[in-house]
């Protein structure tokens, strides 16, 4: 099953695609679920039912939303593959590098990711991003992924002086409009196994970044029982797992995403998370 | 004026403080606002002229909340007093040190600080913190202070050997029940001029950390104007502007906080906030 937030027809709502259809289970089931979050948190209970009686929309039709607009943390791993690990020059660790970012630096797909005024480096890192369902603290390795209600896409937009001023990432990785969620999240059962899969990121169709998930550092399940460890987990949490090597910083001369650009994060099975870069008014 | 959030009668509500006497202006005003962030988003509207027919309880009544229990962002200034960057070994930078907590983080006055069952470095860090009233992007500092509702008292608790598992000190910035914050909000025309405001920590009643702000490093208005560029500031958003000198970590043996020992963050005029420590269970 995948499932998007969206705007249609002037409101906010979320729900069922499949092909190139919307289902409104949104507006199906308004009296259960305030948006994807709470019904995330009760198990996606009668979402699938629901179809069958909601509203369908072309996909056309569509404004996309970040697929957790409200979320009540958004995780991220800096550094968990080895390529970009040494191409950033950071020594090997025991344990995951998380930074954070705040809900109100997400866009959705074919929204703009917004290059600020004030700096000129702008960055793609695309990334899987996994929605935590159920909650949990101490979460060991074995119990993870029941706590997993799906995977999405992420392109975690970065500044890079910003994220350089000092040794903290956070300024650089929370301007608004940077942090691209989307198009949707697609349940685990309709994923499979993630370790062959591809992600690939392109930059106006050049691939810029490409790896397959075997490749990370610390594995989904290492980094939710990590993440539990120093904070309860909620429903709707995001956890962005982290970007592959290839960054535009890293480049001679660096490569940073202007006005005009269209960036893709690719990933196997999952879909196409696209952005237009766009100069702040 | 002094503003707390509190629970009283099984409920959580928030009011005025006046000496031992707590008046319920949340209940006065609850349908106007549900909280008392969404009082400062209106600037505090109505609340003084609430008091005369809130209901009043005697402070020993009440269980003291974190003054906003549901900002949307914490944004937190490491490495802001000479002497705490000198004894962490850190390098001057031009720009703020700012890291994330989130709200689940957070404990209030008197409530206990919790040592994590996985680690025994628990250490304090004395902190001014400001709430943000008026929302904004891009806040020059000449404005910065119309933009403060209040400040408060915080204690940045950090597990340490989890802030120092990587370069990204997050985890050990939000452990459960470790950013203690209150007893109360005051308006800035109460607390007057912060700079010859003195900041004490003690362990036991022991001094551990001592200063004034006007030895911050990175002065408030520079704080406001550095984060509102890379975030917009929202109503009810806190700042814990940093520690001074004499964190446990850095001293010969550490000295950590244990179960049973009580910390208090007092500076002049705002008040103590006071936390027992206690192990988690």
């Amino acid at each position: 099953m995948k499932l998007s937030t969206v705007a249609t027809a002037g409101r906010q709502t979320w729900g069922i695609v499949e092909g190139e259809t919307f289902f409104d289970v949104g507006a199906a089931l308004q009296s259960r679920y305030v948006d994807l979050k709470s019904a995330v948190a009760a198990g996606l209970e009668g979402v699938a039912a629901a179809k069958a009686a909601a509203r369908s929309f072309a996909l056309s039709e569509l404004e996309w939303m970040p697929v957790i607009g409200n979320p009540d943390k958004i995780l991220c791993v800096g550094l968990n593959y080895e390529m970009h690990r040494q191409e950033t020059g950071r020594s090997v660790v025991e344990n995951p590098t998380i930074f954070a970012r705040y809900a109100n630096s997400q866009t959705g797909h074919m929204a703009p990711i917004v290059r600020p005024r004030v700096s000129s480096d702008l960055d793609f890192e695309g990334e899987l991003a996994i929605i935590i369902g159920k909650p949990g603290r101490y979460i060991s390795r074995a119990d993870a992924f029941s706590h997993v209600a799906g995977y999405s896409i992420y392109n975690d937009g970065s500044v890079r002086d910003f994220q350089r001023h000092t040794i903290q990432f956070t300024p650089g990785k929370n301007f608004p409009d940077t942090g691209a969620f989307g198009p949707w999240m697609m349940t685990p059962d309709e994923l499979g196994d993630l370790a062959p899969l591809r992600i690939q990121t392109r930059l106006n169709g050049e691939v810029v970044q490409e790896s397959t998930f075997e490749m990370m550092i610390f594995g989904i399940a290492h980094i939710i029982e990590y993440c539990s460890t120093f904070t309860r987990l909620e429903p709707g949490d995001v956890i962005a797992t982290g970007t592959p090597g290839g960054v535009g910083a890293k480049r001679n001369p660096p490569l940073w995403m202007k006005p005009g650009d269209i960036v893709e994060v690719e990933i196997d099975r999952l879909g196409v998370l696209r952005n237009p870069i766009e100069q702040e008014a």
